[in-house]
């Protein structure tokens, strides 16, 4: 893992949300992405070399709905940054954490990323994610 | 907020998460510091410029211990560096975050920290700290 690259954090209202971090970490948001793929819309503040993504679902087959409706709000996942995606899910399964997505998908942030289950992670549901532009 | 300092993970046995986190991250723990003052053991892995603290309740009483029993492993907190925990502190409380502690206190890894209530952020426990060596 080269370094953190995100936090997501899981919230209903991404508006409101989007003002609370705003005063909390000081800075405004720098972008809004939608996932339709997801069911999500995403915001993102830069702190350091890590960012902040706030996820609000905008349909109920949306895992951060469920998140919520499960858990309530709060940090959702942590992702780090890897040179390649599939590389380090093959260490990863070898090492024995158990891999949600197979291989790398497309995600948010022009970047190619891919879930462990928090099972096999001390129940910290974590992603590994690279830039789209190198390699899967 | 000057970066994400570290990001606190409550685990109910360290020697098994240090090696978890281990296989993870692909690097070793580098420190493990008892607390007693909150009932904790503690380790660090750094990952760019962030810290994974690995925290395991020592008590019952330990708020490490009533997080598991409640919500179990996970995510407990993240912690953001400040140049001045007493004067971010105030600014937090004018923007209308509550403080569970009105002032710096100590902290592991040589800080004074300070924390703010879930309940004004989005439910993300947050702690600011700063070097103990840098004013209060």
């Amino acid at each position: 893992m080269q370094k953190i690259e995100h936090i997501g954090i899981a919230v209903k209202d991404i508006e409101e949300s989007n003002k609370l971090f705003a005063k909390l970490l000081n800075t405004e948001h720098y972008k809004i992405e939608a996932v339709p793929s997801e069911g999500v819309i995403t915001s993102f503040f830069q702190v350091g070399e890590v960012k902040i993504e706030l996820l609000q679902a905008t349909c109920e087959s949306s895992a951060i709905h469920k998140f919520i409706e499960n858990k309530g709000e709060g940090v959702h996942h942590i992702a780090f940054a890897v040179e390649n995606v599939q590389s380090e899910l093959t260490r990863l399964k070898s090492e024995g954490f158990e891999a949600i997505h197979q291989e790398g998908k497309d995600g948010a942030d022009h970047k190619i990323i891919a879930f462990l289950h928090p099972k096999s992670t001390n129940r910290v549901l974590t992603e590994i994610c690279s830039d789209k532009n190198a390699a899967k």
